[in-house]
């Protein structure tokens, strides 16, 4: 009989994390990740279907909890403003779950280093998308919209992401969101790309 | 002395996919590409840096343009006014150019197949938003700004493509492009994201 391990899946990514950037993503087999943890492979299986999955820890639960968040909203609001909402809780949820904003740092730099890694980041961004779009249609938002919403939503969510690990004073990652959400409905949208590009119009803030 | 062959590059597109189409992606070899077009493997990877990349033909010249034209954009243009002309110009020159559409349509059904070669066009289309966020900024658009506007931009060219690709009329992508960068502008951006999504505005419109 399996033993319970209290823990197993933390102590395996803190584990996971210390190797990959002492040794490298390549280097480091899961048997050393779950030696240095004292658990077995078992339990590392039963955690995580590969070391890739690792730094993806908790991806899987915020794509179920967004999709949860659009199909909760309030049933006034527009696409975009369900997109917003949505991913407003998505980013609190993140930010009160302890050790999210280390881990995510720390993630995020092994990401930079291995473009596989940063590849598959990109693959989860638009799984996310594709879910959220999804979870729009399911309110009667039409196909092209969902689509349009969610990936624009998914594009601001990126952004206010790689802000929040490039912020030394380290604020949290709604205020980034909130604050790059502001930033796009500030964006000067055209209605037109045809090329012609109005001089009547000034630039956009700086900031 | 290697001998010139005409059209080397547009016969070893097509016989590349034929073969992924008949046989799939990982049953074939480059050397199968070769054989069917006639051509020895020196000339595939002077074209091609692997088989892969036979399916993202045309997207270095597509980066370039892009990054160009940015860099040619009016010097009043807000940045999404310089990213939308942009993304229209890219757009134009596409559809201009003899056998996109074919080409796009079977790459497109092709990287639908495949996880590793959907992760690839993610890649790219990340990689072109990089460039022209850094092309942005070479305008002396501030970094935040810059890359808020070019990954918004990446979103909306994303949509357009795929409104394209399932559009049975076939009608050009210049022509979808307009349309999502309108449906951009209708979007009901919120400057806020905490929550609270206002019960007084109106459902977005459907198509």
């Amino acid at each position: 009989m399996p033993r319970w391990e209290p823990n197993a899946r933390e102590r395996l990514v803190e584990a996971a994390l210390e190797l990959f950037e002492a040794r490298g993503f390549e280097q480091t087999a899961v048997a050393d990740i779950t030696a240095r943890a004292g658990l077995t492979e078992r339990t590392f299986f039963n955690c995580f279907s590969n070391k890739r999955e690792v730094l993806f820890y908790g991806a899987e639960k915020l794509e179920v909890f967004l999709v949860e968040s659009v199909a909760s909203a309030p049933a006034s609001g527009s696409a975009m403003e369900v997109v917003a909402a949505a991913l407003g809780a998505v980013a609190r949820a993140s930010d009160e779950w302890p050790g999210f904003a280390e881990f995510a740092r720390r993630s995020d730099a092994l990401l930079h280093i291995q473009a596989e890694l940063r590849e598959r980041e990109l693959a989860k961004l638009a799984s996310l998308g594709a879910a959220m779009a999804g979870a729009l249609r399911r309110r009667a938002v039409s196909a092209p919209q969902a689509r349009l919403a969610a990936e624009v939503g998914i594009a601001v969510f990126k952004v206010a992401f790689e802000r929040c690990m490039s912020d030394r004073k380290r604020r949290k990652l709604a205020l980034h969101l909130r604050d790059a959400m502001a930033d796009l409905a500030r964006l000067k949208v055209v209605s037109s790309c045809t090329g012609t590009v109005k001089p009547t119009r000034r630039r956009s803030p700086r900031r």
